[in-house]
């Protein structure tokens, strides 16, 4: 049992790593650490080539020895999603952290004790009222807080609408504060994953950028520096061609990947580096249906990209070296511990309870959050064993 | 870090449980101790009045302290839905476990450990090769297995069809080795989580039992006595009247219960003991909306009652003490770490960045798992903290 953490019952670590694949215990999580390698540096090359710096997000995977990979080594910024995130990679050695979800202001203490530790700990607004409370906290513990404005380019969830005259007041209030600075601007495209093709999400690429860098303007006019002008998504960064006027962008998914990225053409299915083990428990053949033990515990149920393919089901299936679709199978439903897979012709007799597959997920965020473990391989070999951070 | 468990980084719990809920660092979970007390008493009493058996599963909070109470404290047969719950409770204490998800045959010598480590470590098998495997282990390791056979009684997802002939054969294999005592039969009429009220799911239960009682009839003409006859869903037992030849039941949300069985008539609201306390990170009054620090990893995203309720959303937001639903208010979407929140009238102007709430989300099941501790409160007081079992 972890300090205060749930309960791990599963077998002890050393077990599993002397383990060979088709001896690991089911449901799993495997990381295909080339196909990671790869997407990692395609993404470094990629920013290099767009002038702008990667501040990778972690929330995908949430484990140190990735972002090292995402940052080819050098524990340069990243983006975490969470302050249990951003205090396990400042301990393991990250000290240029954006926390890039709205502050919560019942969490300022913790925000501080980030601030001593790091180099830099970036927090984002998008409301007078958390300037407000973050000033007179600043000032109380006699520090400096960095600021990002939260600028809403069309997701419409969280940032300032940048049409609005508030939008600059806000940014004036941070840029006024002897115990604030004001660091920049951040949005994220997030409206880009209801796109359906490449095409598309270079649109949205264009109209985030545009978006970024007309406010920015804006707020130079009103004698407001915007240092930084962060955008991302890994649709829009990997479709992106010009992004002139930015810094700094921050994907996270591509380094795993899912079943909706490939639909919507951010990659290909060969691409997906993350992936569930599974096997079969139950064989229906009059049905032409298989369960497997991976349920919406171990999968999520994330719809995964209907609007592209209304019958995507809950992710793709493939080889147990993950090397193969298997065509004809789809996962057309979850419950908690049961996955049920439908083929479109008759069952080969193959097929008995006991065989294995693994699972592409829909959404390999949400998938890989099932887990407390990841198992990291090359092809079939288990080179490595992962710990992602948990909660918040 | 646990023993190869996930990394925890969240503050130590001792330091949580001197807190005041209104202290508690957000997004958490909440269970209210006296609601859950009263759904377990409820249960038992229902149980004993139908003349049944209460075998609960604990797959829904995964808890030593909760299954205790739901077996008033005598530790009583339970069900569970993974080994490491299995392995959990075991060491915990309980001694009488059925493993209600077919068994994967690559993970026999796991159950083989249960069978000696417990009184009575109980498998599922619904496939003749599941049956052949059990035998030839069962056989090598000197061990007698006890097997309840599933059956499908609409569901449609595991079981043999207990219309045909197949149904019997695999039940005769068990039946006929020395090596495996068939215990009995089993079935999950999880079909109910689609109906519309509790007159709907009260029929659901008289066929769920028909089904049963008549092929354990069956079972007996082909001289196999199948002395367990065991039932369960939350909206079935809930709803049944009469569950003669009926042995035992297994419902376990109940203990919880969520917004998806309040909507489909198995409890109301105020029976709702889990709830996910949140903070509001932003407020955007032009769109009526709030967002909140409680996303898809903190609710999940299950879509809830929509056959019932399609505008239901992603939960039901209430007030921090849990009493009382918060009118107007609707989860209209949810990101990772983001839950977007639209009135259906001008937001009141009381909504500020640092507002909490509390969502009573739509699959307890699911949100319950997004958790590695659970606070415990009696209305506002905090007065223990669990810890549920993770992983497989």
């Amino acid at each position: 049992m972890g300090p205060g953490g749930a309960v791990s019952m599963s077998p002890p670590a050393a077990m599993l790593r002397a383990m060979t694949l088709d001896r690991l215990p089911t449901p799993c999580a495997l990381v295909d650490l080339d196909r990671l390698e790869r997407n990692a540096c395609a993404m470094l090359e990629r920013a290099r080539r767009l002038g702008v710096r990667l501040r990778p997000h972690v929330k995908t995977h949430k484990c140190v020895e990735a972002a090292r990979i995402q940052t080819a080594g050098e524990h340069d910024g990243i983006t975490v999603s969470t302050l249990a995130e951003a205090r396990a990679f400042a301990a393991a050695g990250f000290r240029d952290i954006t926390w890039a979800v709205p502050v919560a202001l019942d969490r300022l203490d913790e925000c501080a004790e980030l601030v001593r530790r790091t180099d830099r700990f970036r927090v984002l607004v998008d409301h007078p009222r958390a300037v407000a409370e973050l000033e007179v906290f600043a000032a109380a513990q006699g520090l400096r807080c960095e600021l990002l404005l939260e600028v809403d380019c069309g997701l419409h969830r969280s940032g300032v609408d940048p049409d609005r005259p508030e939008a600059v007041a806000v940014a004036a209030a941070a840029h006024g504060s002897p115990h604030l600075q004001l660091a920049g601007i951040l949005t994220h495209a997030g409206q880009s994953y209801r796109c359906g093709s490449r095409a598309e999400a270079a649109k949205v690429a264009i109209h985030e950028r545009d978006v970024m860098v007309a406010f920015a303007g804006r707020l130079r006019a009103a004698g407001i520096a915007a240092g930084e002008v962060s955008i991302g998504s890994t649709p829009t960064v990997t479709a992106a061609n010009d992004l002139s006027g930015v810094t700094e962008v921050r994907p996270g998914n591509y380094l795993f990947f899912d079943a909706s990225q490939a639909a919507i053409g951010s990659c290909t299915l060969d691409e997906l580096a993350f992936s569930v083990l599974a096997t079969v428990l139950g064989v229906y053949p009059e049905r032409r249906e298989l369960v497997v033990n991976a349920g919406s515990l171990a999968l999520s149920i994330d719809p995964g990209p209907v609007h592209v393919n209304p019958g995507c089901g809950f992710g793709v299936v493939v080889t147990t070296t993950g090397q193969r679709t298997i065509p004809g199978l789809r996962v057309v439903s979850l419950s908690q511990e049961h996955g049920v897979i439908r083929s479109d012709r008759r069952l080969a007799p193959s097929w008995q309870p006991g065989s294995r597959v693994r699972i592409l997920p829909n959404h390999a965020c949400l998938a890989a959050a099932c887990f407390d473990r990841f198992h990291v391989v090359r092809v079939s070999e288990i080179v490595d064993e992962w710990h992602p951070v948990r909660g918040w």
